[in-house]
């Protein structure tokens, strides 16, 4: 029945040769419902990533400071949309030149709008909406990649001073670099999810954070040796690391922004997901022999360490290979992060071992493993150096990196200097000895708890 | 071109009788399957919000009730499963008269049952048996905004009693007169998803309950000044409030019951979104202003009183009214907690003022904000004031939610008031002073944690 | 050009009389894209439930092994994904004899792989990417079932330990046998998502587990008198159960590999809503009667149980019997929780109740209730005892049990008895005693909690 069919089919060609099946009125609709329905999908579990964040970083700061750290994520993701509504997306996709968009502000929704100012994003069959919500939530992440740096000690109006220039004025830019058709995108950077345009620059703006900010009260000793802030709740952060392994789904194979192609978001949903396996099972094996003790918060950081690298690998590369930079990346970051916190940086949720090490490795990583027929299928640059292709691409990888890297480490440093020098970056001692629950937003976050450990004299 | 293949597709239908495109039997099957996929994922997101509402409701009242308010959620949730199945779908959807269905009790799944009982809900294409779960974690969410009323007092009994009469009694007839073919459709009432049939059903029983349960012991004192009785985990209550969020993407973009029609469902997902953005930030900016701290509990009742507002907008409104609806429900619901607490009515969670005046403000807003574009998409009503559609349609909303405030209002006070009088509503003063975890349940929800505050002598 | 089309079509309609628009090749893909995000969606529900169980574990053990219990889970799925990708997924579902595959190793996630190896799997238009991930998350249920008789007392080495073999040596045999092709499959067990295969196996793994490692210091008295044990945290337990809950909608309507066929994975996930619903109330009310007190943990167990059994039933029988089941479960799992307790098996969560007896329960009630309809539309057995297909289906299905139970028991004996033997299965008296987060991993889940608990001096 199939053999009568391509023959109809053919001969059907041949009698009227401008059908074709993308000019039938209802299958087209309907794949573009299909893969709206996909990316909608993708939307929400990377939005859903906001609490991943939340719960792994209250997890991994200390219960004074828990309620302020949980809200500070919804308050910042809220500032974020409604300045990547009004900027941020008509700067990173909108159509215009090399360096950012100009087209596309204030997003109505509208087909009208997206076919005028979105001529990047139309390959894509999915309403502008749902691809302003799908690209809202990578800035967000982004965004929510960047507080870690700020923890524990940053004042609550930094937090909105920062969310609307970062949403603004350096995430999209650099969107627009490698997603929006800019010049990176010209080069054939092959960074599929973002392990350098989310990652590595929401991870440069919390290490400038780190910097300016200075590392907390009691965490390092006048002889410079260091003590352990460990997080309070170990739970929590397994969550939230759990949420944020299922929200790379969404990150990942929803990047395809189609269902469609033989499954292809299956593909790079697999290699995500080996990746984050042998990730965490890497990180925690290398913590026992090193420390003697399996450690736990290594472990989350591992896994995240390989969804990290495999961001911008996961459509270019084979399935061992997935599982090697998983791994690579659970062990270079388990030791970047002892290297930085010994250096006297004082990044409490290690996010630039954890999101910039490891974007740096992962958008390089396709340089080295890319294949052939990936790189094809993808229809973004060409092989690794291990499949033939020598340094060209790993050379487009490193200069992506050092591109993004450099602009955001730039424009971090003038973003929160000037914030810095006027409104100030910092609460007191006081204020972060007492916590920021208290002094930020005026109850604890855990008022039982606080208010017994108080009364038991015992110091938190 | 449409107008040609409609012209093409009628001459086909002459020449060829039985072509019609509903005939073919794989694109329409198709489009079901898109269709039930994506009411499916939407259904799921929505009873992912009993785990919103569970860890809201939770961590915003205290330790030693934290056992009870969590697994309560579960039980009512099931309670409200089993009645909704049996009697409440039927009332509802079923076909039946201008008040309330007459058909489809005891929901088979099978489609037999759906063609015989539910003809109002023969235009969505999708199985009957998606349908249910769709409407019951409708049904379930309603009831979960009640309980906020009741919370740290009411018996366990009340919560098996009012679960079955709010699920087969209440919620049902309301949803039939706007989504049922009733008499609020019949003139056009706009309420897309449910700030009114959903969040305003819900929250006026939960009135009712603050009032005839009375203040919990120790919120007010004898010269009627208010204590504030904060909630035991912010961090829990954040994480519900994110968990609301991306639930809420199910409940109005899941509420076109389709993933047709050039991807509507998500202009729907983008409304709301903006709005929640919209409402979190205003509250937590108001509340800076008003109380000189920026307050984690209000920020996350401006997020979800947006919700609410944009609950039955969401369809019909532009991008930016979204944000107007949304930001001026973080500040309504953030002053009428306020009065509300002073007035001497305890409502634990404020669900009054986060479902019920919000609810009020949404569904009035279309009458303001609905564009005649996206009425006359949706099929529903006319335009708003703010556009040319004068006082018409404002004064059906207006209509629409004082008839179903009174309804629930009058049906609450009898049933709570029959409670009340027979097997009681309230736990007595001893039970609630030493929580409902141990006298409804026998054990503490934090076993340890409680043990030790008991051991250390500190109040709880 | 859609006027062509149209003529086009109807011509083609009177030239091949046969021509139908599932011989289309646009269909199909269109066909496969849905299933695929519906399989995707399910997939990754599932692999949240291990969320579920982390936290319902974690929440029904104690402070000082908190972290320790939620992190192993994270490490472990990490370890059956590999092991899984590597050797179980082929030995499971490649082509073989009729006990275990003998192809497919290593998935590489190219279809060409799958068509070389997976003739089983090869009814699903599925990808193969997409099918490993679903199987995966079923594979690591399983384990993370076995876990809880493992909890509060194994040594970590053991995770690894008993992780892999698992993985490659039980869990893919008895999936073989059922859903590979196998002997059961041959005989028409009917086992829609694993009633036995996921969970009496690993329920069976913890059952052996309790057995060999013994009671936890403190459970029983010297007079043989039971201790209770409570748990620390039932809100984070109810969240778990609530994850789970919504997780089991992948689980069992995902197990249709299908969103075609009428919506059939809406009726799946409604007979599995109902039973869920069913299982909890019944089994609080069983708790209020025979305790005196509304039991929340039995409420939990009672939701798990009923899940379970429905997840081998859910695609063979009526809504009232799905009810029945849930409620039955709930019931059993209650009684048998008290018995095995009494008896002297000290199974922290209840792994063997909750996953077993309601495991066995759910694949013998299929033999009572599967409908001829239902079991046609499966094409999987046949009637059920009260639907007139006598003691056959029954016969079977005991058989599948008795099979299942037996080759794990033995290989579990095997597999923890040499660890007993080399590597030791349990902790020290005293590092049980100080609990598993400092002896395993070298630092405190909660550390400010319990280094206040410490100061103050109460026991732990």
């Amino acid at each position: 029945m199939v053999k009568k069919f391509v023959l109809a089919f053919g001969l059907m060609s041949l009698l009227f040769p401008t059908l074709a099946f993308a000019d039938d009125p209802t299958t087209p609709q309907l794949a573009s419902a299909v893969n709206a329905v996909w990316v909608m999908l993708a939307a929400v579990l990377v939005i859903f990533m906001q609490a991943g964040f939340a719960l792994l970083e209250a997890g991994s700061t200390r219960m004074k400071n828990a309620g302020h750290v949980a809200g500070k994520t919804i308050l910042t993701f809220g500032i974020c949309a409604i300045a990547f509504w009004a900027i941020g997306f008509g700067l990173a996709f909108g159509d215009g030149n090399s360096f950012f968009g100009e087209t596309g502000f204030f997003v109505s929704g509208l087909e009208d709008q997206a076919k005028a100012a979105f001529s990047s994003l139309a390959a894509a069959d999915v309403p502008i909406s749902i691809k302003f919500l799908f690209q809202l939530a990578f800035a967000g992440v982004s965004l929510a990649i960047a507080w870690g740096g700020f923890a524990e000690r940053a004042k609550l109006s930094v937090y909105f001073i920062f969310s609307i220039l970062f949403t603004v004025v350096i995430y999209p830019i650099v969107a627009h670099w490698v997603w929006g058709g800019g010049w990176l995108a010209q080069l054939g950077m092959q960074d599929f999810a973002g392990s350098t345009v989310v990652h590595l620059q929401g991870a440069t703006a919390a290490l400038v954070a780190t910097i300016l900010l200075k590392p907390r009260i009691g965490k390092y000793n006048k002889d410079k040796t260091v003590n352990l802030i460990p997080g309070h709740n170990q739970v929590l952060s397994v969550l939230g690391v759990i949420i944020l392994w299922i929200g790379w789904f969404g990150f990942n194979a929803g990047s395809t922004v189609s269902a469609m192609g033989d499954g292809f978001f299956g593909y790079v949903a697999l290699t995500t997901n080996m990746a984050a396996a042998a990730g965490g099972v890497a990180a925690l094996v290398i913590s026992w022999i090193y420390f003697g003790k399996a450690d736990i918060p290594s472990m989350l950081n591992g896994v995240l360490a390989a969804l990290v690298a495999i961001t911008a690998a996961c459509a270019f590369v084979d399935t061992w290979a997935a599982i090697v930079i998983g791994a690579v990346s659970g062990i270079l970051t388990f030791f970047t992060a002892q290297w930085f916190e010994k250096a006297g940086i004082d990044d409490p949720i290690f996010a630039f071992s954890v999101h910039g090490i490891a974007g740096i490795w992962g958008t390089l990583s396709t340089g080295l493993f890319a294949t052939p027929e990936l790189a094809e299928k993808v229809a973004i640059g060409g092989p690794g150096l291990f499949y033939g292709g020598g340094f060209h691409q790993l050379g487009i990888q490193a200069l992506g990196v050092f591109g993004a890297f450099a602009f955001v480490i730039v424009l971090s440093f003038i973003i929160l200097g000037i914030v810095k020098a006027t409104v100030g970056l910092r609460v007191t001692e006081e204020e972060e000895i007492i916590g920021l629950d208290l002094s930020e937003h005026g109850s604890y976050g855990y008022p039982e708890q606080m208010k017994k450990a108080n009364q038991s004299g015992v110091s938190v």
